[in-house]
């Protein structure tokens, strides 16, 4: 089905064409981008609710400013799908998040208006200070640059790293706050409820409107508008603190809040703070979904709804009669609130993933031991080592990827005091349309590296409900159980609790000529693979490793001394990974083998089905049967005989 | 020479024994305490000035609180010398920061009193928070948290995190903020000029009396307290803004300012927080280096001084008449000017580091093209990615073990993005008396699994300066170097530049019988065995890898073609290190040798000079003899003779 745009829309494929619309069209033009965007997510799935609590910013600022040369930064991207489609890929829109097609953020290389390429949380400031105190230095005085950053973005701690350093720089920067109290779960932490009274409270809105109102004059008051102004507002705060608000407070000009879904009113404050020096907040309250009635009612349900039918709303499901395997995160989200029932040291936190991590089972049914912290992975970690430090068991719930960004708290405020934190990692792994920012492929090799770890990762449902049985037992010291997006393989998954040995692997099937040593979810490629193999006469063994560290070198020292062909494989770069971990293994113990190493290459991976890029970097069961069938029936070089 | 404590000190061994003293000998304790410190400081050497700092604070929270009962987690740990002597440690306070001697930092298994281990900036809050959660839940409502937190500490984003989050707890957290206006060197960024006008502000002050004036009569009060402060504190603020600070923005409840070298407030306030419930901020003014006057008048020389005369202030220098080779920072920190002179692209980036990282000197040279960022390694990153993204090259310079906080960053706005982005690792590998938490132990293994990275590292100056040349010629994406803490081995080695290709190892001499290949500065100490080796007819190749990636693939066809004993030596954990990197190589070309992998073991590493940590993680000259003799010399093996 050809999606058509609407007339207007239909004449604007970049941003010159809309600077040449007049202002009294703007409205009509975000209608026509809001119906573009619920007409092409609701066939071709993707984020949602995000790109249309923004699309009057988004055209307020592309038509205020002189993009691509002024440079507009999205915190976390979701929300870019408006810029995307005014900015030359409005055709290609459909693509979005397929292989090969458009990637669901933006990326500098797909197109010079996508100034930064986004994807992880509350980098936006940090980058458009980056780019403003470059223009400052070049002396391009007329450039702007836009941070747009949500409310629960800006709880990163990052975020606020680059608003006390832009705060003393004098560089040009715009940063616009889209409040709208939603990351993907409703936002939480004091910042929130002072954002709310901000945007509430009566006499600071009087203030501020008085403000504002004295602003509208700049442009009527000519060239030494900025002096004037400052007087103005120093005679209106004079009876009031200084610094009186949040961003004030760090050398910010405060100007709101306005209503983000005015896009004549933003056009205007936007012309208007392009002519105010320094670094600036623009405070634009906005509704996460706006304009998709369901939408607003349920924000965390539209965020990324999949398909729908965009006229009765419904959601469309997996067309399957029969029973599913669950996903791994409600595997987790269930099985935490089975062992917290029992073990009463138990506490469950995410950074702001309830919904994605599956948390919020235990945060409904255990509100006092399960904790959303905010879009916070590096408190989230310390935190937990605080809570572990009181003999309590934090089961820390964080996707690979995001737990990048605390790979420091991992290190010196849990393993090095060896606390008992169990890290689960959720979406290790290549993860599918997110792409190469969501990955998460350095896990396994970031985390082995470091004392005291361990680091498992479990074949399917059963596997991952005992290897969080084993994590809370005892005093386990830093405990990783990493699993991929999406389901696992086992209908019947609520099995009783066993216990699994640390570092203890186990065989899956025994076999000759070729040993292939799996880690984690990928293992069932390998029994796929095998299913094949075994109609052409090969069967080699299968060990499931189910630990990166400890190795259990007592099966390691079995497979070697049987096999001298083994494959590696692993959801996970090759370099650093599992893999190299059994190498070392060899070199330190005298053994020689031939080893295949089958996992995530040294290359950023791009976006596409899982299954899809397992085939592309070839770590899918077709791909084991090929380097098997190769390995053991090597083919017969005729070409190098005499 | 023994030193002696004062008279009331010497029958303080606990604090236990300090609050058996009066109020009124608080003064004297402090006295004491601070004349033991800088008697001790000057002639064992250690972080001095930010200790005597808080001298007050330290007797006024154990003499006012139930330590260990109530938990003191200070921030860093810089300043916590006060403590150690004040909690058991006065007596081996001399083994301060000795191999096998206490820890310059408060760490857990030393004592019940060192409430959690610190180090890196910036964890308390966080870390706190998890133990009033813990003692919320358990019920320990008499317990009291409390994390000290300097306003450097302050700036790195995840205090943020922790503050919003303890806005919304109910838990019983007091943090105390220890308000000196300085890191190692002087803070930068808007909230330092916020805190400042915070204090020297009349009107705000004026207010901040009549509340405090208020708050003195809680106790008078009696059980309901709570209710009847809240209520004259909204009178009192009735015609002033709602959340009229930062931290009570955050929800805080603000005390302050107070004087923080006025020990028996101090303990006043201190016993009034205890019965306000939720999370409450102190606010102490401090004077960094306070009652040692040189040490108040230059804070950032006086932060750690070596050994010193306490009377005449002077500083004890090396006693070499010679020339001695100069520290690799301070290579660093003229070469960047060299460079940025003729490249006008350059800019320098450290977050909190100009003189720790020698980066002063440009900035002193050059201010518009070198920044300090604050303690935001973060955001010091990303900001670096969006200098580049402007064709600027910025040299990112951070202490390997602080890079660990901005892993994400690195791999997801600067790899992915394959910008021009130098970074420049200081202190990578054992870096001495700092111990585990600032070993640079892991940067090898965590940036070489990352794509489109070049990690590389030098053996000496010229090599340094050469790849300093090489990273910023023409587009090189991230571009890593790592160096060690400490001094190179070149007196003469301001050499012109020379390119060096990328993924070009050396050969630093042939050989027979086995080949040595090393990364980085450890290479002198492979030269230095091999002098010994020489002299026992003894002589190996020494190939130096320079770059862990890309490694010089045909080099290394070259050492495994022509040798089957191969020792690899780096300054970095032997798990997935540089030696890993070549068993990969090895396993991916058919290779089969024997490898004897040198480098830090897989377990926390403790402190001691780094010479001897070399040694006892076997990585020196002498280990390097001793592996090649029995590599080359294999004991006869007599006893398995038939």
């Amino acid at each position: 089905m050809q999606i058509e745009p609407g007339a207007l829309l239909k004449q604007i494929n970049y941003p010159a064409d809309l600077r040449n619309r007049k202002e009294s069209e703007l409205e009509e033009v975000c209608k026509e981008l809001r119906q573009y965007i619920i007409d092409m997510v609701s066939v071709n799935g993707g984020h949602f609710a995000a790109s249309l609590g923004v699309v009057e910013l988004t055209v307020a600022l592309h038509y205020a400013l002189n993009t691509p040369y002024d440079q507009i930064i999205f915190d976390v991207g979701h929300q870019a799908y408006g810029h995307k489609i005014l900015t030359g890929r409005r055709d290609v829109f459909e693509t979005n998040r397929l292989l090969g097609g458009i990637s669901g953020f933006p990326k500098r290389e797909e197109s010079p208006y996508d100034a930064f390429g986004v994807g992880h949380s509350s980098t936006s400031i940090s980058a458009a200070l980056g780019m403003a105190v470059a223009s400052q230095y070049k002396g391009e005085t007329d450039r702007q640059h836009v941070a747009i950053i949500g409310d629960g973005a800006l709880t990163g701690g990052m975020a606020f790293e680059a608003l006390n350093h832009a705060g003393i720089e004098k560089s040009n920067l715009i940063v616009i706050l889209n409040d709208n109290c939603m990351s993907i779960d409703p936002n939480v932490g004091a910042l929130k409820e002072y954002l709310t009274s901000m945007t509430t409270s009566k006499t600071y809105n009087r203030f501020r409107d008085d403000v504002a109102a004295v602003l509208t004059k700049i442009s009527e008051i000519g060239p030494d508008a900025f002096g004037i102004v400052k007087k103005i507002e120093k005679a209106i705060k004079g009876s009031l603190l200084k610094n009186s608000n949040l961003f004030e407070s760090l050398n910010f000009r405060y100007f709101g809040p306005v209503d983000g879904h005015d896009v004549n009113k933003l056009v205007k404050t936007i012309e208007d703070l392009k002519h105010i020096p320094g670094p600036k907040l623009l405070h634009a309250v906005t509704i996460k979904g706006k304009g998709y009635a369901l939408a607003e009612k349920d924000q965390t349900k539209w965020h990324a709804p999949g398909l729908f039918d965009k006229i009765t709303g419904e959601i469309k499901k997996s067309t399957s009669d029969k029973p599913q395997p669950p996903k791994y995160q409600d595997v987790f989200g269930h099985t935490i609130v089975e062992l917290a029932e029992n073990n009463p040291k138990i506490m469950g936190i995410t950074p702001a993933m309830p919904s994605g991590s599956s948390l919020n089972i235990m945060m409904a049914e255990m509100p006092t031991r399960a904790f959303d912290v905010g879009i916070a992975e590096q408190h989230a970690v310390t935190f937990s080592a605080g809570l572990a430090t009181q003999d309590l068991v934090p089961f820390c719930n964080i996707y690979s990827s995001f737990m990048q960004r605390a790979y420091d708290q991992v290190i010196h405020d849990v393993a090095l005091q060896k606390l008992n934190v169990v890290f689960c990692l959720d979406r290790a792994g290549l993860v599918g349309a997110d792409g190469p920012t969501h990955h998460g492929a350095y896990d396994i090799a970031f985390m082995r590296c470091v004392p005291n770890m361990t680091v498992s990762s479990p074949m399917n449902e059963e596997e991952l409900r005992n290897l969080m049985y084993t994590a809370q037992l005892d005093k386990k010291g830093p405990f990783v159980i990493r699993y991929p997006r999406g389901n696992g393989v086992m209908v019947d998954w609520k099995k009783p609790f066993k216990e699994i040995p640390i570092g203890k692997g186990r065989k899956i099937c025994d076999g000759e000529g070729l040993a292939v040593l799996s880690f984690g979810h990928v293992g069932n490629e390998v029994v796929k693979a095998f299913k094949e193999l075994a109609e052409k006469g090969i069967h080699p063994a299968h060990y499931d490793l189910r630990f990166a560290k400890p190795l259990d070198e007592a099966m390691l020292h079995e497979v070697f001394k049987k096999f001298d062909k083994v494959i590696t494989i692993e959801d996970g770069t090759i370099t650093g990974g599992v893999g190299s971990a059994v190498l070392e293994f060899m070199s330190a113990n005298g053994y020689q083998a031939q080893v295949i190493r089958l996992g995530i290459p040294d290359q950023i991976v791009e976006q596409g089905e899982q299954k899809e890029l397992w085939q592309l970097c070839r770590y899918d069961a077709t791909a084991v049967v090929e380097e098997i069938v190769k390995l053991v029936k090597p083919i017969k070089a005729d070409f190098m005989v005499g």
